[in-house]
């Protein structure tokens, strides 16, 4: 039961970040872009403010984390991870594979994770002993029978250190390297929820950029996991692996391993 | 007076090849994804197709050159140029950033290009002589004042062989890195078109994959370029430019010269 209402409750929150962010989409103003007043600042934390504003009025003895405005700490054992806009880049150059992530963390472990895409009216939502669904309608994550041809996506190589890119490109030696595919964020968690990719690797991600994803992913029957296959928590060094059929996870972690 | 009517008839090929697409993206049948019938290949097939069909029955004089299904010689010196789906990776993915793209080359040069978004219903038209248009509206490139500040688009660093890679290093390290931005296909140009990108710079392309990309850019008062600043022409290696800001162009050829 309880849940429900915690959907419901951010589900608020998306549509009041939507708002708050499709007028800056493309809107032509990137001349200031190096000033704090630039299209994608504005949105971000007006998206910010406006879920914050609902947090307050409707559990405010629940934490917030937010990229932008940090912490605010809480009475309850319930936390509520905001991150506004996960792929700038994407919304700078007009993009619209960019997303709003909204967690909900029960003793930590997040229960509830939603990825909104507003300008598309995509959205996905993951939720403890619930199937992921996107635009209302379940997804799964699909089979993929040899690591060879797993499709693997992740955001850039430039987010990796030289190390880590060494591992991940050992990894993507293993994978079907003609179907490798770069950029994306968020949206490629939510595309790998939906049976379209089958593993996502990425390095550097912070608690607002993972905690959506985790129930995504695991409610369409994925994994998510750390480099060395072990699960994320907050204070993970960001090493972030989604995998949509569990049973490559040990083909994918000894591949990443494995470079020279 | 005659550009007008081979507009027309051009985004007549774009309303054909997106039917043909549609109904194959996300269409959830890739589990078959290694044989013939794969749906990103009933899809290419098919938009290419019907895109013949139409050019047969109306300009049976001019050739046409596909990606799908090669070279059809004509008598005129009038060259259709198609690639139905561009981006095939994100196609595959679920991602809606591939496009259709459309070119009339005379005497061998592209005198008009549609790049065509079928799922979200985008669609850039260049001409000569005309400003290129975005859904109806006149687009422009951005002004750019230094490549420092500038933001630079690529497919993916494993398009480009370590040579080419460095090159290019070269270059992204003198433009802003920190909004480098990975993946898109012919959608980086469309999107530089708008004013939303500073320079695209790719390798390996085919005819096909640049010849739509010509008019667009340069009806919204881009440049497009060989890595060394020299027009592309149909024997052209592939190493593909283009940048927003013709003010640029010099610093850009310079950058990417200069690897260590």
């Amino acid at each position: 039961m309880k849940i429900e209402h915690d959907i419901v409750l951010a589900v608020r929150l998306a549509e009041a970040a939507g708002n708050a962010i499709r007028p800056h989409f493309r809107s032509g103003l990137d001349a200031e872009r190096k000033a704090d007043a630039s299209p994608v600042t504005i949105a971000d934390r007006s998206a910010e403010e406006a879920m914050r504003r609902i947090l307050k009025a409707e559990v405010p003895q629940d934490a917030i984390i937010g990229e932008e405005f940090g912490t605010e700490t809480g009475t309850s054992n319930r936390t509520w991870v905001l991150d506004p806009i996960d792929g700038t880049v994407s919304f700078i150059a007009g993009r619209p594979i960019f997303g709003t992530l909204i967690s909900l963390l029960v003793d930590g472990w997040p229960v509830l994770g939603i990825i909104d895409q507003p300008i598309l009216g995509e959205r996905w939502i993951g939720a403890s002993g619930q199937p992921t669904t996107f635009n209302g309608k379940p997804v799964r994550t699909r089979a993929c029978r040899e690591l060879s041809q797993a499709m693997l996506a992740t955001t850039g190589p430039h987010y990796f250190d030289d190390h880590q890119g060494q591992h991940f490109m050992a990894l993507a030696a293993r994978t079907d390297h003609r179907r490798m595919m770069m950029g994306g964020d968020c949206y490629n968690y939510g595309l790998l929820a939906s049976g379209q990719i089958d593993v996502v690797c990425e390095a550097g991600l912070k608690l607002h950029d993972w905690a959506a994803l985790v129930p995504v992913v695991e409610g369409a029957g994925g994994t998510m996991c750390d480099w060395n296959g072990d699960p994320l928590h907050a204070e993970s060094e960001g090493h972030v692996l989604a995998i949509g059929d569990p049973a490559r996870m040990e083909d994918v972690i000894e591949a990443l391993a494995c470079h020279h």
